[in-house]
């Protein structure tokens, strides 16, 4: 038998005592829609895995779906979404995960807040011209920004924030796929101070 | 350069494409408040970190600060807490980590959906007669619902459906903790077909 009051211990503080390991990382990719941040994610992935690593992709699309359905593209639920994926993102990686991420993250002062609550954290600037994106449209989604169909559109009448100091700067209007990806895990050999292409 | 038509790619189905790794698996504990869900989460932590293992946990407190800000205790907002909960552990049990869960969840259909969603789980009931978890009172809730200032308090005025069927039933009023943590990790054991105490 056992008392009860024990019950009070504070799991923030347990979660907060998880042992960090040295293989958890963020990897935050953003960037305007169209910019190739989930093609670029998707290859990363696929390139890890090879090298016998494991790691995990938050979407946006998928967060939105599962853990953020009543928010919208307000600046407020905007940040909000940020902050849920941020929990995410830093449970992963404290849990020894690579974790992949795709989402716009318009904002400056929210990127700085992932980067500061998740500590292994590498910011990825997907930088591409909007004209170059709109050309691309995946989800034809410029296309109903632009017709007002979408309000609230990062781009087109939402502000981008584009980042001052990124960790890796990719421009996909100009770089392969495979030189993108080449050197976020150049980045990340440095940063983790282990090769990780040599994990095989 | 590369074509952004590409990040069509349905990225629902590269999370599902995670490699499982044999050792994430999710530990689920259920049982009302007071029962002793997070003092016995807590041994099992520290005995499986202990053991080499980098367990993370998941409280349902936590959960709703984080991700759950605008949910209530209806039963449609109950099971959508519980919806997100299973998505965080899915994740995390995808990702090769062993999940231990502390939540009320009271309905069993809800339980059935962890389950099936998850894959790598087990429902621990932690057993307490209501009358013990009201002596405890660990956050003094029970007296709260008694006196009618929190609504739909799981056991007061809200129903609780217990496992009929439970992987592991712990009794906390006739268990100590170490027993309580010692049949769950037998079960681990059992279902993960790797006697994890070995793992030192």
């Amino acid at each position: 038998m056992f008392n009860g009051k024990d019950t009070m211990k504070n799991t923030a503080v347990l979660l907060g005592k998880t042992i960090i390991n040295p293989g958890g990382f963020t990897i935050w990719l953003t960037g305007l829609s169209g910019c190739g941040k989930s093609t670029i994610a998707d290859a990363l992935a696929e390139k890890l895995q090879f090298n016998g690593h494991r790691p995990q992709r938050l979407d946006g699309d998928v967060i939105r779906q599962h853990l953020c359905k009543e928010l919208g593209f307000s600046k407020e639920d905007r940040d909000e979404n940020i902050r849920r994926a941020t929990f995410l993102a830093k449970l992963l990686t404290d849990s020894g995960v690579i974790t992949i991420t795709t989402f716009i993250s318009p904002y400056r002062e929210l990127r700085e807040y992932a980067r500061k609550t998740i500590g292994s954290f590498m910011e990825v600037y997907v930088k591409c011209p909007i004209e170059v994106c709109m050309q691309r449209d995946p989800k034809g989604l410029y296309q109903k920004a632009i017709a007002g169909e979408i309000k609230n559109f990062t781009g087109v009448s939402d502000p981008y924030e584009a980042p001052t100091q990124p960790d890796v700067l990719l421009e996909s209007d100009k770089e392969t796929v495979e030189e993108c990806v080449a050197k976020i895990i150049g980045k990340l050999d440095e940063l983790m101070g282990a090769p990780l292409q040599s994990i095989a």
